[in-house]
């Protein structure tokens, strides 16, 4: 894409009152736009980084033969009554209709998933599968300081899975944590994301927490010096010892929680008298999971993980694009040839280049380019092409090097 | 896909009050699921449909040079007080957060746009530009009685363009007009849609709308037998010449608007104060259009013009899956082999099959096939072995046609 097309641009300035390091460098690099506390608007750029996000959770998520659907934020009042959470649950939207009838606006779709699976499994036979989605959702934040770390409004993929019995619910909620391992292997935070044993609520010993650990993070996690697993402060006085390995010793540290599993076995079934015949013709109460990512909060991990005083630092995965190509204003029409070309190669060759064709200095491009953060900076100027070539630097390494143009498209398109 | 592993089933019921020929069918066939009047859920099949549906949309925006964004549903009440139509838009959801403040969902999102615009451009270089989204709608409609065609809570395709001047404006607008024809062509309703002279509103003569003409329709509209423009109902009284050749003879029909674009000038420009600097360095009021599709209604559309008795018929470029693959319970386990066969080699040339591996009698997936509608079926059972092949159909057809497995593969990957 050029530039000079993309409508948004880099700022100097972001709103007041926003304190977080996240919102901070995706507004001033154009892509987040603040609409009010806790909800925000995906510009060109930031759009381009959430859809790369879900798809590689939806490849995921298909590789576990999980079923993508589509569920309605407009929630009957009736359903959320059924499992006592429309008094119980502080933040809930609620919208009245024009005929009087109170509606929620879903946080979350238990309350939607039960009955809607309710009306198609009867038998065993019809067990295990699992049904997911990439929904947004309304939540009544009390506080909004953070960010998309906590949105009033937020796309999230929320997987739900139904079992006969608790044993195959186990089995899968152990492929369900492989494939939020690979999810966030991809998007560049392997090294610092860890499995979380937190609260299970009144249903379960514990559910599972992922949390990036980022000081900007707002949850206190004890890692595990033998085993690299996590306990969640909330539950720290419960336990003094691992878990898993039994070990004692524990680092403190901040973290975002950026997905959570939980077993919620027949919490939900049960108010809606969801189940089905087993092998002896008994009925049994169907064993459920779910399982969620908020993609603006994971969104809003990555900034916060991969930045520097210059801006952002994309992993190359989710990067809005690979390659940033500058060229350096000049009389020389050499330059700008060069760049045209190479702009067209790389496009050619299924590259994601924004090209910077704009008529501003070379230091405001390159300050942008810095800000946006994009993996790869090209840079095409009258000194690269004297030096025989184009000048390639990598936005998280200092060195540039100039290449020849041949070798350039060898190596941005291997 | 395996059916077998497709949690929905086809039902010979649906919901009580669900007058529409849509709904009915795409319930029954497992594409959607009611929730509540006008709230529909997207299953797997359905879900199918519309990402197709919005791809085809996507690539025509793409070609226009629109830029894709995503904006919030949750909007501040100030900004549609700006506009008035705090008061005057009936169909406005209001929603009030824990602090009080007062917010609309949004029905469409120009008190939005416009604000955001406004950040990022000053200067008549900026200009023109356009940018869309596919993004969650709610109104609070009367009536909805027209399964999809109607939703309180749709997804909505929605293009708003900026422009210096009215003749850029102009030109912009007729560049979407063949876009729409476009997509309309490509989701197989070229035949029955016609660009229809609408009233502009305050701030227009006409607007334009496409209307699908199909005996669903809850619109009324005069085609003109000369040029095959159309008027709708509304404003034939204004005209009783065909606005663009003259023609006075027209042909009364029943059509469904699915989709409709608008000059609004500085109808949302004017209260953001939304402007630029010229040519001259004089202020002037940016020039707005916006353009809108909703995928729901098209998708309900393409079901009202394509079914018969026995279900729905999906045109090839829309439909979940362009081949139904059919086993026939067999003792001959050549039959099963071929068919994972068969299913094998299309899956790997890049063809989507739906395959009917069930245990369920040859009728009942027969009569699944019709009623889900994909373009293609094709048999293999003992009868069609004997017969050296499979027997291949096209749900259009009702002649059917055996094929060796070369020929098929062939046939079906070309």
């Amino acid at each position: 894409m050029r530039q000079s097309q993309l409508f948004t641009k880099t700022q100097k300035e972001f709103p007041k009152g926003e304190i977080s390091r996240n919102a901070q460098l995706l507004i001033r690099a154009g892509f987040i736009d603040k609409l009010m506390a806790g909800v925000y608007t995906l510009l060109p750029l930031g759009l381009r980084v959430h859809k790369k996000i879900e798809n590689i959770i939806r490849e995921e998520m298909n590789k576990l033969g999980a079923q993508e659907i589509f569920m309605p934020s407009l929630q009957p009042k009736e359903n959320w009554e059924q499992t006592g959470r429309w008094k119980t649950m502080d933040d809930l939207y609620k919208v009245i209709d024009i005929s009087g009838r109170e509606m929620a606006l879903g946080p979350t779709h238990e309350e939607i998933v039960s009955p809607l699976v309710k009306k198609f499994v009867n038998s065993y036979k019809d067990l295990p599968f699992a049904v997911y989605q990439f929904q947004n959702k309304f939540r009544m934040e009390l506080r909004s300081k953070s960010g998309i770390l906590r949105g009033r409004e937020f796309i999230m993929k929320d997987l739900y899975s139904f079992h006969l019995d608790e044993k195959s619910l186990d089995e899968f909620y152990e492929k369900v944590k492989e494939a939020y391992f690979n999810i966030f292997s991809r998007v560049g935070l392997k090294e610092k994301t860890y499995l979380t044993f937190a609260s299970g609520g009144s249903f379960s010993r514990y559910s599972h927490e992922f949390q990036t650990v980022t000081l900007a993070g707002e949850d206190i996690i004890y890692v595990c010096e033998k085993c690299a697993l996590a306990i969640n402060k909330e539950i720290k006085g419960e336990t003094s010892k691992c878990p898993v390995c039994g070990g004692e010793k524990f680092r403190e540290e901040k973290a975002i929680e950026v997905g959570n599993i939980f077993k919620l076995k027949n919490k939900y079934s049960h108010p809606f008298d969801l189940s089905v015949t087993d092998q002896k013709g008994e009925k049994k109460e169907v064993v459920m999971g779910c399982y969620g990512i908020g993609l603006g909060r994971l969104l809003g991990t990555i900034v916060e993980v991969y930045n520097d005083e210059k801006g952002i630092l994309w992993p190359e995965t989710v990067a809005p694009f690979q390659v940033h190509l500058i060229e350096v204003p000049s009389e020389n029409p050499e330059v700008k040839k060069t760049a045209e070309e190479v702009y067209t190669e790389l496009e050619k060759k299924g590259r994601e280049v924004l090209y910077d064709d704009r008529e501003v200095s070379a230091g405001e491009k390159f300050a942008d380019a810095d800000l946006i953060g994009i993996p790869y900076r090209v840079v095409i100027s009258e000194k690269s092409l004297a030096k025989g070539g184009v000048e390639v630097k990598k936005r998280s390494e200092e060195k540039s090097q100039i290449m020849k143009l041949e070798e350039l498209i060898k190596v941005l398109t291997m």
